[in-house]
């Protein structure tokens, strides 16, 4: 075995050339195997092997900066820098992480798990480079998909034009997670058939030597290569257009060339983007045959690709079902998605309602600007899509949305505290800034029936922009229907008042079991609208017990609780005993929801412990 | 007058040819003496004259969606759809507003203020006309400064894909409010200067002849003619490779042929871009000279182009001196802007320290993330620029800056109520959703001297995130500094706690003198910091006086005023009185600021009222 003997990356330059391509083998064989046994993310992984590996051979990324964008494709680069043992622990509380982490790694040069924010952040690193007098190589790395994102061409833009060195590798698969859009994906296909591009180019450079004098000709002679080159070769590509040298594109799978193109690209010293084709889950049949179940997976059977443990309903899969019911039942619904069309559920509506569905790329914030068109013309928008991502909406939602009180609906999904993404995806800030936006109103359901309907009230029956936000997976013990107050009182008690939303209402109904056995008699209030937020109902309860829990899986300043006692201290009142249970400033890390729930005291024992201390 | 007999569209549409071209000729008199007297946007409105009048001949505004960018360019279009008599009111309180306004006129399809979003907002409405089998054509106007945000390029990215019929028509005047950035710009700069492509397109229409079956024969042959083209004409434009028909360049002072592509882009029925080159600040030679200065420009002798009343010093310009002078004595220092060199105040700091000054084009969401890569590499970033258009980084600012703590000063200029603006524009969301974003802190300062000390310490003591946020214009009575403790006490005093921040504190100080002249005493705190928040001092000073008002100028939902209660109560206690003086749920209309505070009883008045009213 090669692979066991890499312990860094100057290991995998002390191959052999046939070294290397035996490591590239092991190295699928490494991934396939992890992966069935903790899940994650696979196919990308599979189609990033040889282009890893070049990296490392060309590049130093102790020192030569590699910038991931949303860093699905990170599992080589960890294997190749001393994180091999590491991977039974991969994406669980405490171990390694899916996504590049600089804390756990100097290779890793910047977080990601967000789309298309690469170029931007390696043309900041460029430039910190150039103006602090350094001397090392900045590199961002980049899907096809993310190229949809607005973002991408922000940076790209200003990339191109400012003539800094630095270099962008397009891992070109031809998906993002689902199939790719848009008029940039088009672009691409078209680039991909070109083959001869990159032989001109070889044989124009070839025919200069490889020497130093001859590189310095070819850098001399750059720009008159490339009017030369725009007459021998027709068609010039939008990179070239915003002022980026392109190379490619090349063969993502085969290793000499992809070295040579990255040396290229390195000598160059100039803004040059390397355009590598991929094939997604390359190598492992099952992968390549379904490359969009195996992007992110379950624990599987290697054998037989299966996975294991079968997948339970989900709030999504219910909302999808649901929002195709009452689509069908009402012309002007429709389903907006930014390339989450199997994550967010939509799978059943695309294939019912073709027409009426719109996968719009990475491209949150167009998704909510073109939701507003929409609503404005007639039409009823729902953007499903993750809480974190919405973030990218935020001005849309305030500019083009809030300010005309336009009726678009949000199916916000993985609300709240999501598990092994981690960090970059826990949705722990649309509970805070969506019921600070005016003319916003925001429902919680805790369950499947829930969903269902306040989807439809949602829909039909509110006026202006309503989110609904539910968390990642499926419904707990509670699954009654509450019905359509916007507070409701889910259990009687005497001694304190325990408030939440969402699923965590579970945790607090067994919370008030366990203190009922221990002698004290919670009250349970359930929110199922935090926005507008009713006050009466809650004055009362509080009032009565004189104590007061909430419970929530978000960051504490701003949060739902602050805002309760912001309303009964302006009634001039104030709860003997006030808890906020939240993820207070901190940043969680991944594991189980469970995990982290323990780990907040966000579940049943953490709020019996709190109530309990302050109690008695 | 030949203006003064249009009351509607109609009647642009009944001229003859020479009365259309008189009308060009009165509307620039009719601009340049209407912003004279009251201020406004001048210099994009002379040079979108021709064009705007060009639409209203070849669409009909009533049914047909014309969608504004930005909408500095919407002067011509008001006066021209009935709104001529109320430019008196131009940008005043209760008066017209700047910005096109759906409240104001069915003849304005959209709200517009914030950039880039044009694109999404018709391809929504494009795609409601589709599916609600109605019948009107949809134009998205966007200037090039515009192009460079990334909301822009998701839209054309989608919209040229979808082959929805749709009009994006192309405003070039080379500048966005400064001179233009960033690879499109170079790409359009090139497009510019292709004289004979739209006389090719004609001709080869002519040929066709323009009776009904040529058109047909001509959208049948659209395919066929693309191919043909791209031998005779060498070299697509990026809008082609996007999936748009382009035309143009169109000279846009050219009634005639402005009018004829128009008529043909309808026509098309697909997605077509129609590039018009016009002049900013074309007719008025002192706008054409210095279209900088007549962007947007208080009112001015319209004889000499010199502004009536000299600029006052403001934030904005000291936070640009100090920013240079802490630059100079610092090289990791940075300042970045998003095409407001001139609006930010940094307009010497680029001249002084041009390799360390970056205009990114209209590109928020860049700008951050680019500033996290340069933090992460060693220099010190500052990102100087406007609240509400900071909402556009909100994703970058929490997934690029806070979750890796980087070190990265935003200066949030136009913080609060900004005035004739309007509600596009005022800042009032930064001081709620800049504090809940983990390791941000966020500094007040309530003058020129605390601006200056503020931003000396967020560059060089502080650590991680931090936010500067200061107000449009200039500094009050209080000029003293306050000096770095988290909250001060400016004022002593027993029956009730003032609590304010930011220039704010000016009113809250004239109004406990107003107050002990009426018997009460009141004591001022004022929040050097709201982010982290300080506990031991508000809490003291609240329980001494039992009474508590905060004034702010943000949305009600998560304010500053919530913050400091929801504090309070979980130590278990509330005031006797807690009043919190914000915006509520409303949002602000345009006014100058003395005005809107007088609205919302943020003056001294309104503080001194609440005063008596709650705690007589």
């Amino acid at each position: 075995m090669i692979l066991e003997k890499i312990h860094s990356p100057a290991d995998v330059k002390a191959l052999s050339r046939e070294e290397t391509e035996r490591l590239c083998v092991e190295l699928r064989r490494f991934l396939v195997d992890q992966v069935s046994k903790t899940g994650g993310h696979l196919a990308s992984n599979l189609g990033a092997v040889e282009l890893t590996v070049a990296l490392h051979r060309v590049f130093d990324t102790a020192s030569d900066r590699l910038v991931f964008d949303v860093g699905h494709q990170c599992y080589v680069h960890k294997a190749l820098t001393g994180r091999q043992e590491l991977f039974s622990t991969l994406r669980t509380f405490g171990g390694l992480s899916g996504f590049p982490k600089p804390y756990e790694s100097g290779h890793d040069a910047f977080i990601a798990g967000h789309a298309s924010n690469s170029v931007s952040v390696a043309l900041g690193m460029a430039r910190a480079r150039t103006l602090l007098k350094e001397n090392y190589t900045v590199i961002a790395l980049i899907g096809d998909g993310a190229l949809t994102g607005g973002l991408a061409y922000e940076g790209l833009n200003n990339a191109g034009e400012s003539g800094e060195p630095l270099i962008v590798i397009l891992n070109d698969n031809g998906m993002s997670i689902n199939p790719n859009v848009g008029a940039m994906s088009n672009h691409l296909s078209r680039l991909r058939t070109r083959p001869g591009y990159y032989h001109f180019k070889k044989w124009y450079r070839n025919a200069l030597g490889n020497s130093e004098f001859g590189m310095k000709v070819y850098r001399f002679n750059h720009r008159i290569k490339t009017a030369v080159k725009k007459t021998l070769w027709p068609g010039s590509t939008l990179f070239e257009d915003m002022g980026f040298t392109y190379l490619g594109p090349v063969d993502g799978h085969n290793l000499d060339r992809l070295c040579h193109v990255l040396q290229w690209a390195k000598e160059l010293n100039r803004p040059v983007v390397v355009h590598v084709n991929t094939i997604k889950g390359k190598g492992y049949p099952f992968a390549e045959q379904d490359p969009g179940k195996f992007h992110g997976i379950a624990p599987f059977d290697p054998e037989t690709g299966l996975v294991k443990k079968k997948e339970i309903n989900s709030f999504s899969h219910v909302f999808g079902n649901a929002l195709t019911e009452y689509a069908q039942r009402d012309g002007r619904v429709c389903a907006i998605t930014a390339a989450m069309e199997d994550g967010t559920g939509l799978h059943h509506f695309a294939k019912t309602l073709p027409e009426r569905f719109f996968d719009v790329g990475i491209a949150e914030g167009h998704a909510v600007s073109m939701a507003a068109g929409m609503a404005k013309q007639g039409l009823i928008p729902v953007f499903a899509v993750y809480s974190s991502f919405l973030q990218r909406s935020y001005d849309m939602l305030i500019h083009d949305v809030a300010l005309s009180n336009l009726h678009v609906v949000l199916a916000v999904d993985r609300a709240g505290l999501v598990g092994a993404d981690g960090e970059t995806h826990h949705g722990s800030l649309d509970a805070l800034f969506l019921p600070e936006i005016p003319n916003m109103t925001v429902l919680c359901p805790s369950n499947y029936a829930e969903l269902r309907k306040m989807l439809e009230q949602a829909l039909f029956e509110i006026e202006g922009p309503v989110a609904v936000r539910y968390p990642r997976g499926g419904e707990g013990a509670y699954r009654d229907d509450s019905g359509s107050a916007p507070i409701v009182c889910l259990r009687p008690g005497t001694d304190i008042t325990l408030v939440s939303y969402g699923t965590l209402i579970n945790n607090v109904l067994e919370a008030a079991e366990e203190l009922e056995r221990q002698g004290i008699s919670a009250q349970v209030l359930k929110l199922n609208c935090i926005a507008p937020m009713e006050k009466g109902c809650l004055m009362r309860s509080v009032r009565a017990t004189r104590r007061l829990l909430v419970v929530e899986d978000s960051f504490g300043a701003g949060c739902v609780g602050q805002r309760i006692a912001a309303m009964m201290a302006e009634e001039g009142w104030a709860p003997e005993k006030l808890i906020l249970k939240n993820l207070g400033k901190t940043i969680a890390p991944q594991g189980t929801v469970a995990e982290l729930q323990r780990s907040y005291g966000l579940d049943a024992r953490g709020i019996v412990e709190s109530v309990l201390e302050e109690c008695r």
